[in-house]
């Protein structure tokens, strides 16, 4: 899977040692580096054979107009592309003024890491040139969190053997959104695509960032930009200190799209050069550049008196509690170990300081998904966040509920109450240009219910709720209040997707009725609570709501009578109410070569089958279980999983969480790993693109909820733990109502420990129907049977009676021989009784 | 509904008695003249005041590239757009060198005419200039039936009370598809459309006619292109000759975009100046231009010794012919009575010389729909012209037959067998960018297999269907043997679009289902029967085809258990597996201002409800109807017309045939009226993007099968008439087996009377169940009792107990309190329990 003699195991750093062309795109994403605001791709610091040269500011942006080949009212038509931002990360080197050419040097060491403690870049190369000298280039690169708009980055030259002249060249290149306009363009634009990839980002063909300010003193540089459609504004500011006992100078330049800071160094022998280079990125949806420019200034005049040792110190202290409190712990296991803690800081990476926007799919490692915020990070980044960073994911709930005014619009438009959350935006506005996919998953709305209301139970962060949260809560049920409609005594949602996407725009799917079920009673619910227990905040919301007294009962009544698609004659819930009619897609046979199958059949072709892009059923049964029986829950299991392609990074978890719950543990593990490896081992093709971060989220509820089995219905602990046989231990942090709890998983005991001076002093959790609580300073050990049931294998497709499997094309006869009592008359009977005349 | 003050009626001439510059684009269109090759839009010959200046060839059109917002694999690749060719219209009028401005000049006597015996349109001024001179302007076009290539256009000046200098300025302009590069662009062009419309034509962007040579020689001119991407080739000719007795000369210019020949006269007051201008116009798919130049110099000579007069009078004898073979009189109804031959007029000059090429949706009088072919032709086009013009459908046919290699590549790209027919097309790919609503509507594969089995037999054409119709008739069974499916006994078609395009892919959509088993069997049928009678011709055809030995026993097998969907508890068929399972749309109730309903709601809200476009299962019910009782055709329309907007114009044909059937006798008229005079009243608001032909086509068939009740299942040619209250009687021709029959009916009796001379001496036909036979120079008198069963008014939606009709937004209470029986546990219960502290 890995090349572990190039990659090899450390459980605390992802290691590189020896470059290689061929994967530029693939290592660019996995040694990237970010704080949830900045992003920087791992390109080299020489500035090319990059895949993606990629710097991006979560949520800024620029605005398009889609065109639609053929359109309709209603068709979201404003386009929503993370830019590209200038490049600052490039740092040349020259000695004996031949640059160092990553492709072509003579390298006889090669290391480049990403260090999970301290989340730094680090590269260690000795370079011999072509005329002998051996050169030790030490570089890094660190992105603060503490600091949200800093970066530092580092560039150590030591000429080993002689004295020789070195040029250590530090730019800011503009480079329009990837193209660089000073030389060469990186692979990935230069690459034709020969297949519509919808994962792929937009281009803009226009310019993108129109120059504003711009100047250099002394060794610092800044560069300002305004976006040419959506008028947002960036200004990205650079300082540079030198160290060194050689001789040097240094000069300057500066254009609207370069900026130049080079130092001369006559360097002796074995006497090193170290230049440190400290970036500022600062953006703003319409603040003009210039006063961007004076806050990258402060934000330097406050950092370049601490050396970058220092803020590596800072950043390792900072991070040291994040792992704290998330670590989690695979004993005897170092590959997974050290992928599960890749995958862990992918999310701080992505999150941490979003501070007021979301966690866009890819974070800020790649332009895949054009950096729009999906359901990604309610269903599967958050509950990672509610349990170590709740901070984190309230600062993600607040980005939805600031997008509510743009969603109450949208609802408006496509005739519907309420708000519908857009299914893709950076903005707030509907950013989907396939609506069958797109704007017909109006499931995400029950899903940022859900996510608030688990955050909630996971914090106790009432204020939250009663404040703000409610809004999101009430809104998006009035959208499933007018969309559902009574037939008889049951209610009924028509026209939607569900998460799997290759079934799309049908009635009554089990996922979205089920969430918004839950989205209906929860806002029923809370309003309730509200009006009692918080009057005031409660006579506010309903102000600034307009909320009706009949709302809450009548939003009770539609979710308690909510349709739930069950089939007695297959015993198992059918994805939506014409599921089962479809004619089964034969997956066993299917060919790798038609895979993934998006891009090798017409969708009207995939529509008609039963064959699944990800979990739905499934997913539905893991955040709603408490509805389903453990018999519904493996009968659906063993239906779904051999339908199932997982062409989506999502399904795995769901899938790895499910087959634990229901016994097939093997297959957990290999779901579980599937997930943890999308991006290290590049399992779908496209890492290039970017970091798969609802796959780095999920495989944390993989972990704690798979196989430690954590639930957390209606807010309350339970674990039903499902340990891997070869797993000796598993252990990790969760903090619940402010307290931090440690879990230790071995295969006889599961033990709970509360650390103490958290908020709450006992913890009351649950573990397979038996209950228990934990005091401060204490543990409880709750010894284990065994770790669940266990079936061998994974599920086999069911070939009923009714139908065999097929695929596109094949031909299936039928059973009985009904042409013996085929009607004689036949319309055209009479066509050619004459042709022989 | 027409201004009849300004738009009298006259039965053979469509009139227009003044100026009004406020709906030139409906003028434009329905003046507009033309011969299924050539089609000239109304635009004045003084080139100014156009809604859109329109020229169009059949046929001519150019590619781009579709861009999708959101593209897949299989989406249409290919956009095709019909161009608008260079302008032989203009001939500008110059009297005291002040030009005659139509929108300035005062104007004592106006009047314009289309007139249906020879298609000429003539317009007739008599102009007052500022310095009171009286210049009577008689101008007329005539684009020839006879010879394809040919126009001929004239302009007659007579300065009537003084001598003045008259100049006629005779161009040729390339507007570069409808923008004018010598000034001005036309209104539509101009108008900035507030919704998209997806039933306008597409623009693009570059040059489309890349100028290639170009000369003039005495008076006549040449311009010559060729299309940037399609590569097409295009040029036209143009000669004058000027007859007066007043002295003048003559000049010329040319330039690659524009040839000007223009005539400087000395007039004597009376004395009258004629230029008559002979234009011809040639395209080709990639023929060199200077080749095509040479024809349309052969067709200049041998035209303009010719005199507009004796053109005119040949053309008067072409479509004596043409009426005598297809004119329907309505007794005692001038107004319907113009409108109709106006809409039979249209469907000769879309179709007549359209030769290899097929009908576009609105002939050649305007862009909209591209210029695209659409099903419109095979259902709604051919049935009139089986039976008075069956040359002009086999070239249709033909057309489809043509296309059968680019059909059958893109059943491949939809993993299908045998050939699907683009849903919209020029040149054989699939053009229609949108698939719910176009490739989904595979019926269109039946469609073309019905009209071609349809027109063999009303014309016992055996050998066309030996030779080329039967691989349109196989290819496309093939299809559907693949694309459907085997469930227990019965054979479903899933995942497709019927004709309502108000509902999109759907499983077991009846029409589909309906047409695609006739499709089935027809091609086992015609496969068998030439085995038997055709062995030559049927085994170069296996060959050619690959045809296996089981296949025409697949196709039986699959048609006989086609699944035909039926409600047994509401008693009608619903139009697809799920319809009666969506919410009913209160039509009634639906103001005005939000119709058509595709310009004001999202697709997904549209698609949620029982609401149609256009009809779907009373369209089948009407071309297969031998399939259904009487009782379900009537159950069946009476519960689906209430539901249908006709927001298509192609719904009120069936909807008036189907009513007149099951007894609805004045909403037949109704129905009638409105396909009648859709484009004269403009009636949906887009006559201005060209004339709906299939309406025009439709509106034969609503009169004949409607009200004449004819029917030819199985070939058999029966008749259960409908007369309207107020008609006296009702005439008209048909042609069967080469024969020419008169079917003249009155309230009384039904005369069938078969001319001399044709191919078949005896016609065999039925009324009401009993068999006659007419021979020829005889006539059959078959006494009525009456016109058929009558029922009043329109039927009302029915508003079950199950669900009453809504709107989207309106919400429906359940009809039993569901409330106290809902559970305590919610899963959010716990969520604000704190809230208080």
């Amino acid at each position: 899977m890995i090349d572990r003699e190039r990659f090899p195991i450390d459980p605390w750093r992802l290691v590189e040692t020896r470059f290689d062309e061929d994967d530029l795109g693939v290592t660019e994403t996995v040694f990237a580096t970010g704080n949830g605001f900045i992003g920087m791709r791992a390109d080299y610091p020489e500035g090319r054979h990059a895949h993606e040269h990629g710097t991006y500011i979560n949520g800024f942006h620029e605005t398009w107009p889609i065109q639609h080949a053929e359109s309709a009212y209603g068709f979201a038509e404003v386009g929503q592309t993370i830019v590209n931002v200038p490049d600052a990360k490039i740092m040349r080197v020259y000695v004996d003024d031949e640059p160092m050419s990553i492709d072509l040097a003579e390298m006889t060491e090669y290391e480049r890491s990403l260090d999970f403690r301290d989340a730094s870049q680090n590269r260690r190369i000795r370079w011999v040139t072509p005329s002998g000298k051996e050169v030790l280039l030490e570089s890094s690169r660190l992105i603060s969190f503490a600091d949200r708009h800093l970066a530092v980055l580092q560039m150590k030259v030591t000429v080993l053997n002689a004295d020789a002249p070195v040029v250590i060249n530090c730019q800011i290149i503009n480079r329009q959104d990837g193209e660089d306009v000073y030389g060469g363009r990186p692979a990935a634009a230069r690459k034709t695509s020969g297949k519509p990839d919808p994962r792929k980002a937009e281009r803009i063909a226009e310019r993108v960032l129109v120059p504003q300010e711009y100047w250099q003193v002394g060794n610092r540089s800044t560069l300002s930009y305004r976006t040419a459609s959506s008028g947002m504004t960036l200004a990205v500011v650079a300082d540079h200190t030198i160290e060194t006992e050689n001789p040097y100078e240094s000069r300057g330049l500066i254009e609207p799209d370069i900026a130049k800071n080079v130092f001369r160094v006559e360097a002796k022998a074995g006497v090193p050069v170290t230049v440190t280079k400290y970036v500022s990125y600062h953006t703003s949806r319409g603040v003009p550049a210039a006063e961007l420019i004076d806050r990258g200034r402060r934000t330097l005049d406050r950092s370049t008196s601490t050396s970058a040792d220092e803020h590596r110190a800072r950043q390792r202290a900072w991070l040291d509690d994040f792992w704290d409190r998330s670590d989690v712990r695979i004993a005897g296991h170092d590959s997974l170990q050290q992928a599960t803690r890749w995958g862990l800081l992918q999310v701080a990476m992505a999150s941490a300081r979003a501070d007021g926007w979301g966690v866009p799919a890819k974070g800020m490692t790649g332009s895949g998904y054009s950096g729009h915020y999906f359901w990604d990070t309610d269903v599967y980044v958050l509950p990672f966040l509610d349990y170590t960073s709740p901070l984190w994911a309230r600062n993600a709930l607040r980005m939805r509920a600031g997008m509510l005014p743009a969603a109450r619009r949208r609802a408006a438009q496509m005739s519907e109450g309420g708000a519908l959350i857009p299914w893709r935006t950076i903005n707030g506005e509907e950013a989907s240009a396939y609506y069958a996919a797109g704007t017909a998953q109006y499931h995400i709305n029950a899903d940022v219910a859900y996510a608030l209301v688990k955050y909630v139970l996971a914090t106790d962060d009432i204020a939250f709720m009663a404040k703000e949260g409610v809004d999101l809560l009430v809104e998006t049920a009035r959208l499933w209040s007018t969309l559902g409609f009574w037939r008889e005594t049951s209610f009924h949602i028509h026209g939607v997707t569900g998460p799997d996407e290759y079934t799309t725009v049908v009635n009554d799917n089990l996922f979205t009725n089920v969430m918004a079920r839950f989205n209906l009673r929860a806002a029923a619910q809370v309003v309730r609570d509200m009006a009692e227990r918080a009057p005031i905040e409660y006579r506010a919301m309903v102000d600034r709501l307009g909320l009706s007294s009949d709302e809450p009962e009548r939003w009770e009544r539609q979710g308690h009578a909510m349709h739930i698609p069950y089939s007695e004659e297959a015993g198992i819930h059918p994805q939506d109410a014409l599921f089962l009619e479809r004619e089964l897609w034969d997956l066993e046979n299917t060919p790798v070569s038609q895979r993934p199958l998006l891009l090798h059949f017409h969708p009207l072709v995939i529509y008609r089958f039963q064959v699944l892009k990800q979990a739905d059923v499934v997913l539905a049964e893991f955040l709603q279980g408490s509805y389903f029986s453990q018999e519904e829950k493996l009968a659906d299991f063993e239906y779904y999983d051999p339908l199932t392609t997982g062409d989506s990074t999502l399904s795995g978890v769901a899938q790895a969480v499910m087959a634990a719950e229901v016994g097939y543990q093997d297959l957990a593990l290999e779901y579980f790993e599937h997930s943890l490896f999308v991006d290290l081992a590049d399992l779908h093709g496209n890492a290039s693109d970017g970091v798969h971060i609802a796959a780095a989220g999920g495989a944390w509820m993989a972990l704690v909820c798979g196989f430690a089995g954590m639930r957390d219905y209606g807010g309350v602990l339970t674990f039903d733990p499902r340990l891997p046989v070869e797993w000796p231990e598993l252990a990790f942090p969760l903090t619940w109502h402010g307290t931090r709890l440690d879990i230790t998983l071995h295969r006889e005991e599961l033990i709970v420990a509360v650390r103490p001076g958290g908020d709450v002093d006992e913890v009351p959790f649950g573990v397979r129907g038996e209950s228990f609580t934990a005091r401060a300073g204490e543990r409880v050990v709750v010894p284990l049977a065994d770790q669940g049931p266990v079936k061998p294998g994974r599920p086999a497709m069911r070939r009923g009676e009714r139908d065999d499997g097929t695929r596109p094309g094949a031909i299936v006869p039928p059973s009985t021989d009904v042409l013996a009592i085929i009607a004689e008359e036949v319309d055209a009977g009479a066509v050619l009784q004459d042709i022989d005349e």
